[in-house]
């Protein structure tokens, strides 16, 4: 049908002017643009499977790298490998964006050890708290008092508490339809309880692992504290571990000696690793795609996020040796310092303003290598997210062959200091059934990270890029 | 505006007498049984997660009865394991229906060499394919000629492949958006090839993996060959065996030896295992959901079919633990024999046609254990696929929050025999990203199945149970 009308302009071309004219916007912009971006996604997918590109350079992070918490070593060697990938791509500028972050440094192996009349001396499997301080080369020892929740411990008598170690012992609820809604409902313990145990005058906090296992990994996390208030020394034990302490307290007195090494030293240098494709028709409209370089110090950080990193890196690099030519700026940005100070995220936030920078949209993907499920839309400030997704349905559309939707409520940590300037803030969702098994563990290493379902993320993110620079974001 | 509406009926009931009549049916059968089925649903995900039931007993599969061949020692374990656990469950009835098997044995492990000038003597990762002769035990040796399809093999003059090995050397086309679809494209080198071979006067066949990494774990598998023609024996090699071995061939002339001892012996007894409740306002019209219970005689059978049984036994389990009285009859069917010879399958069959049984619907989970994305639907003979999607576009909403879809096409291989008389095919379709890194290996383990992603069938299966059997199939 489409060959024969075809024919027909070419044999009466006088005749089918005016025919033609009217056509033309109708064919280029819609119907064959909608063919051919569905046939571009189809390539994108099907290079990404078969290449397996961001696999590639995850095994370099995990294994050549490894683990790079701000401000140490290897975070060091992480920009500079990032830096030197992002070079190799063709791009027109990569660059790196100093930023000062903290340096937090774990020391010896932390020793947890809890002391009970049922059980005996038993080890328990810990790792301090990022950012909390340290015993002392000492140690310390005290009588246990265990509590589910935060307002449970408000509700003691400050005088129960002083002195003692607060263990915070609420598993997540694994009922909840996403493991980040578990997560979501634990996590007060590890960020906030330490805190509140040292306003009552504990000396220090034993906090369950986030995890979504009964496992002998220990999770470890930021905890938060404020000048204000004297701090605590502060560890996660594993969910194991946690069940036996909690038995050992039902049973009778418990007491825990805890001895950590861990220290905050003045900022260092670190930076942000940036690479960009100029856009040939709307330049200073920005897409941009990232994830964090940074990870724990423990493990390889290989869900976290050293997944969202190669994700990026892959969809940058997909559209460059695919032969796009962007109409807009397409921007991958390997964010410094989120787990501990989120400081990359602040920077570049800063950065952007002061430059009178507009991010169209800022994708982020940190929730793991997990088979890519669907996108979470936020829009910024002054800005309509029902415009945006209607104005997105063709485009969205064009996903649906490959199971993921674009759906309200997303974004990520580091793009988040965006809001106030951005088009859209996005957040890759993969499936998250394993993600809080490896989360600031040991064990979030390459092992646990499948080629083909990274490559999902891969694939997706490098369709969204490619859509929303075709598409617009409609306002 | 609901409670004011409600409010305004309890004021005037006289006036209202015939609206309300109007409105009842509505809110009966529509509004407030799609709130409760959304509630029922909820329950029945949030059990599933926090319970993992199916792991439970996936675990005892997998590690107590372990392999379970038709017509094996474990085969006979399995049966009983699965009529006594679902004689826990509280069910109507329980029972064992007779399946004469085929009784296809392994004997010694494979012995495979390749000799080449290039690489000298190495031993390849093996299987004998399943249903396949064996070498007898001096095994045979003979020179190798690699074809990457059977339309090439072919095209080969016979005299050139007489009294030689055939090695199908086509790898699985990752490109495919679904690893069965790469799967699909490649297998009939297994199936089929060694038939081909034999007819064409090879001695032996050598087939590639279907497997989708390159690694060292060779993939079983049935070969088909038909009584008219001689048979050959055949194995398969690993992905990284068959790239050595193509690279042997291709650098000069490369001699196999192949030493198997496999047999075929005279059928044997062996069972479907069924249990059901009986549908108290539909009974004739059944509900089926089920998987295999045999597996191939490496590994444990863990992703194939350990996870689609286990699924099937959560549903009825949670649908009775749960208080649920069914208006139609629920049926666990766990089949016999569908790796080598889908007898069970067939005798389901014919003994519901013999008794004239209705199946509304029949679900079937053979996908693995991945995260439950998907049911594919069929109609059987005479039903209409259109009319009972739109029956069901409610409760295919109610699956929306779980990131469930019906999708069209689908089934399942033991539950395929039904169609001539059959409401709805309908086969789970878990994420398939890792499934053929363990198909039919020595790796297909349990502690290559996550619980939650488990659990995620199960949920899903249940619901979908529970869906049909309130809203039917509209036809």
């Amino acid at each position: 049908m489409k060959l024969q009308w075809y024919s027909t302009l070419y044999i009466y071309p006088m005749r089918n002017v005016l025919l033609l004219f009217l056509f033309i916007p109708t064919l280029l912009t819609s119907q064959v643009s909608q063919d051919s971006a569905a046939f571009f996604i189809r390539e994108v997918y099907r290079k990404s499977y078969t290449e397996l590109k961001a696999y590639d350079w995850l095994t370099t992070l995990c294994k050549q790298v490894g683990h790079r918490l701000a401000g140490s070593e290897g975070d060091t060697k992480a920009v500079i490998w990032a830096q030197e990938t992002l070079d190799t791509f063709g791009l027109d500028r990569v660059w790196l964006q100093p930023v000062k972050v903290p340096r937090w440094v774990r020391g010896e192996p932390e020793q947890v050890v809890m002391y009970s009349n049922d059980f005996g001396a038993v080890t328990l499997n810990a790792l301090a708290l990022g950012n909390s301080p340290g015993t002392g080369r000492d140690g310390l020892r005290a009588t246990v008092i265990e509590v589910k929740s935060l307002d449970a411990l408000r509700a003691i008598p400050d005088e129960e508490v002083k002195g003692k170690i607060v263990f915070f012992n609420r598993p997540m609820d694994m009922g909840h339809l996403s493991t980040f809604g578990a997560y979501g409902g634990a996590v007060d313990q590890r960020g906030r309880g330490p805190r509140v145990a040292a306003e009552k005058g504990a000396i220090a906090a034993v906090v369950r692992s986030m995890a979504s296992r009964l496992d002998d990994h220990p999770h470890t996390g930021t905890t938060f504290f404020d000048d204000s208030i004297a701090t605590v020394p502060s560890v996660a034990i594993s969910t194991n571990d946690a069940e036996l302490l909690g038995k050992a307290v039902a049973a009778g007195p418990v007491e825990v000696f805890i001895r950590t090494t861990c220290q905050m030293y003045p900022d260092v240098q670190s930076f942000n690793v940036i690479g960009e494709i100029r856009g040939h028709e709307f330049p200073d409209e920005i897409i941009l795609v990232g994830g964090h370089l940074d990870s724990w110090d423990v493990g390889e950080g290989a869900h976290d996020d050293g997944a969202g990193c190669t994700h990026a890196m892959e969809a940058i690099y997909r559209l460059v040796k695919m032969g796009y030519k962007p109409k807009r700026t397409i921007r991958c940005v390997l964010f410094a310092n989120e787990e501990n100070g989120l400081r990359g995220g602040r920077e570049y936030a800063d950065q952007a303003f002061a430059k009178n920078e507009y991010h169209m949209a800022a994708i982020e993907s940190d929730g793991g290598g997990g088979t890519a499920q669907a996108f979470g839309v936020s829009a910024g400030e002054g800005k309509l997210l029902d415009v945006s997704l209607a104005h997105l349905s063709d485009a969205a559309a064009l996903l649906e062959p490959y199971d993921i939707e674009l759906k309200p409520g997303g974004g990520g940590a580091d793009i988040g200091p965006l809001k106030p300037k951005v088009g859209l803030l996005i957040g890759l969702r993969p499936d998250n059934a394993r993600y809080f098994d490896y989360h600031h563990t040991h064990i979030d290493v390459l092992e646990n990270v499948h080629p083909r379902e990274l490559a999902t993320g891969s694939a997706a993110l490098t369709a969204l890029v490619y859509l929303l620079d075709q598409y617009g974001i409609g306002q």
